[in-house]
């Protein structure tokens, strides 16, 4: 067994090989100190209370109040509760600054924009700077994102806007149209609530990022076409400006469009053009009197802050059940936009974001919100980057922006009335072109075709159908995806990777040698009832394959099939069941099974429900390797 | 290097540990030979069409099409349809011996199980004999489970009683529940054959073996209680035979029950008991008259074979949507039990069965049983267990059995006039306590907890609420585990096992040791957007664990953390992004993010993305142990 006198790299790997090999023949040895660790027997409750725990508090929300004195967790659990109280105290003068600045500019854009979203969502405009007044003092007490800002989106204002005219005619029927969007929010900050407590929050991580990239450049090109027809209906009218706005607007555009993406200093330019293109068509409009030459002008928008609309959300008769359902798609669509930003600038930032309390405080804000005459708000891409760029420190950013939408409320609504409406459009046009993320679409199609079709078909279905549809397809491929993950779980065959004692996926490795006599068989899931049958189908087609090309070779028959079960996580009844019948049929063709590296979870199963000994416990391996060395003493010798 | 001169068994293991370590010092060498594969680029059409054909056409049903010439592909095709044109080719004496007993067996058991299920259904017992006679002929023309018993069978029976009477009161409008019936049949049988031409016989395996169990269970015990009623209504009225048939139910109570289970030569007794008893009771019924003093017995039934019942199904009004929601959810439950028991026996027999297959032959045979006065028809548990004791060879037994059905529909009935309702209860439980199956439950609870609450609360959920919602809570746990499965895979941190390069779960192996500096994490599933958030957090949390510890114990703090990537056989944009944002959270932190071993379709995918290029090429590692050798040259000297 000397090794000596070769080539410095080739005498080790020479060695290695030899010394597997003897250490192999010496199988038995080995594998009385190595047998598959069975982990000590878990009693029940201790089993069920990690089940659940990893299903719902996987993010241990209670960490923090473990050895804590009573009082002390009193303490932290209003501060959980209501985040300001602890962020607040460590709040100083120089983060005011931060905030101050990106508070007035975010309030600069979403008082154009709350005008035009509003009108998405067939309300008038004092609903959508309503909207941007209390729920973001409600979220700036009890959110703990510290970039997001909240306010009405064009996305939901859509939405809503589609889902409640479905019902009601908003021109016919002004009130009762109201009534129901405020009975919609309710519901939607009820669902939202509901699921951060009950810490489902998981259940918005089934709409996939490609349905949601799809969805939102959809909706992001129907508002824009929405809002072209208003905009270019100018053209047919004498409108002497026309040239200076579209020249205003071009700019606008395309600075907001690549000003949102990245971080330079000029990012005020997108954010405060909007409100300056307001001002000066607002003006252009007022000396020149056009509205009376045929330009839309938006009206006189109703002064004073928020009445109250307790009295007015149905919570009796046939729209309770109608504003419920509109508000559950309403507020699971907030959700996923505003949980979207808040992990995204969380991870930018690093400080970490506990979804479910995230949805608390949303739901709370939407509910507040609709007692208080606004529609459902959230978090808002745009104004969020913006906030962001300008450099916010805290929620602080966010009650800068109510007060100034409340000072706008008292004293400058009534400037507004001669803002054109086309100008509006172009804000909303600007807004939502950037929601069309062409880079991820393209990402998407390079990285999995599968996500680019969910992603097309929600995109199509918003543009050609109809938003719910766009979204029931987005959700429906989404669901696809999963039962295909479930049901169809991958396999492989194994080889020996050159001169080690490593198996891999043949196809990934063509290099891989596969073991004259022996089948190795991976599978790349837990096994369940879901796919039990198809994972036992699937092994035994494995065998059919290798038996015919063996035939047509003239090599050695298949004995042994080897099934590597590292990823194999867990195992339930069906899949026990499965491994039965897999057993049974390789027993008629007198090959023998044997499995490598199960998990404690299934080892403690195979032993439990008495397959361990139906196979025989010596037919269980640590490794492949192991297992191989079992099958055949004199593979080692021709590699 | 010399190993020489030391006691055998620890030579071996000292030499091997040394090579490894020379081997891993001589890392990058090594790499160079062994990077991570990248399997050659697939064009979009093949790859398509290899996810399509593993979700859909996993079972390669047209393998034996290929090279074929058309005529050949044609007479394929249609033996694909009809199985009986190629078996019936090899048909002999002998097999026909072994089906006519078989037969014959099984004919004496059905005939007073189908009165008895009939009236389960709320139908007249005539139809439970016709169910008999038509579906078991077209289904041995098309079926190619060479086991499985056709025809009216209890849980379905029980079901369609259940939904039907929820529409319809049977008593008072007879006409009208019975044309319900034929089209919720009708509809039974499009639903079943939709999904075999679908190739979605896949969604069935939704139904977990325990929910399954704690179903049957359920209905089990619900039928006989429902019998037991009517079967102890007679201790209240004179009748002087009682006690015999207490006896007489007794034993056949016992040897059903047992006989069924195994496979010895006295299956008969129970096969043939319950015919006797009704041959029995039925004549001293008719010399005692004791149906003039209050025993309930069968009453006349119609003489003949079936009628037409085409112009009664329901194709358009009111009760077609109601007989299509009905015959959706009994064709898939009836669909259900057929299955397992083709599948039980075909892996008993060692033959394979095509679901999909089976799904249209019995999908066929309940849309021509609609129109031929049958109600859905299905495979038998106890039947089917007892043509498999008595030698059936193939399905000529189905015909043997429907000629017997034919032949007392023709010249019998009237005997059955006098036949005592209570010895077909008596029957209907002996039948149906077949069903519960103890053991299985105990085996649940002992394998997996979650799968017993599945089956408890089906079982529960049919006892003391409904079929139908104890179907639903079935389903429903069904669901919620599969949504665990997808949002929650689980983790584990590695330690190297003494004395190997093997890297195992430290829960399952407490021996293995980690390395200091180095935190090895092991992903178990695919990452999709339905678990990147988690799968990034967990990963994350798992971090701040071993760092808190660390912190504890004064070692070296975390450097390295290496990802473990085996078993995630798939990624997708949701996942890529995930992995960015560990990445970016780790550089916040400055440790290397390191990967071992991904996959073919993830090494692509990480390419495709440019993560690969992000993180470094030379991160990415065949082998924890190579991924290790990276992170500390350092570690092989203190193990």
């Amino acid at each position: 067994m000397s090794s000596m006198g070769l080539p410095a790299t080739e005498n080790l790997l020479e060695t290695k090989e030899i010394n597997e090999r003897s250490f192999s023949s010496d199988g038995k040895a080995h594998h009385h100190i190595y047998k598959v660790g069975i982990p000590p027997k878990q009693n029940l409750f201790k089993e069920f209370k990690a089940t659940i725990k990893e299903a719902f508090f996987a993010d241990e929300p209670l960490r923090h109040f473990k050895d804590q004195t009573k009082l002390r967790k009193l303490v932290l659990g209003i501060e959980a509760i209501f985040p300001i109280l602890s962020w607040c105290r460590t709040y100083n003068l120089k983060k005011f600054r931060g905030d101050i600045i990106s508070g007035l500019t975010i309030a600069s854009l979403c008082i154009p924009q709350d005008i035009g979203y509003a009108k998405l969502a067939n309300l008038d405009p004092q609903y959508g700077l309503y909207s941007s007044f209390v729920p973001p003092l409600i979220y700036a007490i009890m959110g703990s994102s510290r970039d997001i800002a909240i306010g009405p989106v064009a996305v939901v204002s859509l939405l809503l806007g589609t889902l409640l005219s479905d019902e009601i005619d908003p021109t016919k029927h002004r009130e009762e149209y109201r009534r129901l969007a405020f009975t919609a929010t309710f519901f939607a900050g009820i669902t939202q609530a509901t699921l951060g407590i009950c810490r489902l929050g998981f259940l918005i991580d089934f709409l996939s990022h490609a349905a949601i990239v799809g969805f939102m450049g959809g909706a992001a090109i129907t508002i824009a076409l929405q809002q072209l027809k208003g905009f270019l209906g100018i053209k047919t009218k004498k409108f002497t400006k026309k040239t200076d706005i579209v020249s205003v607007m071009k700019s606008v555009f395309n600075t907001a469009h690549h000003g949102g993406k990245k971080n330079n200093k000029y990012f005020w330019v997108p954010a405060i053009a909007p409100l300056i293109s307001v001002v000066l068509s607002t003006f252009f409009v007022f000396i020149t009197r056009a509205d009376k030459h045929g330009v839309d002008i938006v009206g006189l928008i109703e002064r004073g802050i928020n009445p109250s609309s307790v009295d007015k959300i149905y919570f009796s008769g046939d729209y309770l059940s109608k504003g419920f359902k509109i508000g559950v798609v309403a507020g699971m669509v907030a959700l996923t936009e505003a949980v979207a930003i808040g992990r995204t600038f969380a991870t930018m930032k690093d400080y970490q974001l506990d979804g479910n309390k995230e949805m608390v405080a949303l739901g709370a804000m939407n509910v507040v919100g609709s007692m208080t005459s606004c529609y459902v708000a959230t978090g808002s891409f745009s104004r969020s980057a913006v906030n962001f760029m300008a450099g916010c420190q805290t929620a602080v950013s966010n009650i800068v922006m109510s007060i100034v939408v409340v000072l706008t409320l008292f004293f400058i609504t009534p400037l507004f009335q001669y803002t054109p409406n086309a100008i509006l459009a172009a804000i909303i046009i600007s807004a939502v072109i950037g929601l069309i993320d062409f880079e991820a679409a393209i990402l998407i199609w390079k990285i999995d075709k599968f996500d680019f079709i969910a992603c097309m078909g929600a995109f199509f279905g918003v543009v050609f159908i109809s938003v719910e549809i766009g979204l029931l397809i987005a959700v429906s491929i989404s669901f696809a995806k999963i039962l295909l993950q479930v049901t169809r779980p991958r396999t492989a065959t194994l080889g020996k990777i050159p001169r080690t004692s490593v198996y891999r996926n043949t196809q990934q490795y063509p290099e891989a040698t596969k073991i004259p006599g022996v089948l190795i068989v991976r599978v790349d899931s837990a096994i369940y009832f879901s796919n039990s049958n198809y994972v036992k189908e699937r092994i035994l087609r494995w065998l059919i394959d290798e038996e015919e090309q063996v035939k047509g070779d003239y090599q050695t028959k298949v004995q042994f099939l080897i099934v590597e079960m590292s990823p194999v996580t867990d195992i339930d009844t069906s899949g026990i069941h499965a491994l039965e019948e897999l057993y049974r049929s390789l027993q008629k063709k007198s090959i023998e099974l044997i499995l490598a590296n199960p998990g404690p979870v299934v080892i403690d199963k195979l032993y439990t429900s008495n397959f361990a000994n139906l196979i025989g416990e010596d037919k269980i391996f640590l490794t492949v390797a192991d297992a191989v060395a079992y099958c055949s003493p004199k593979m080692a010798e021709d590699p």
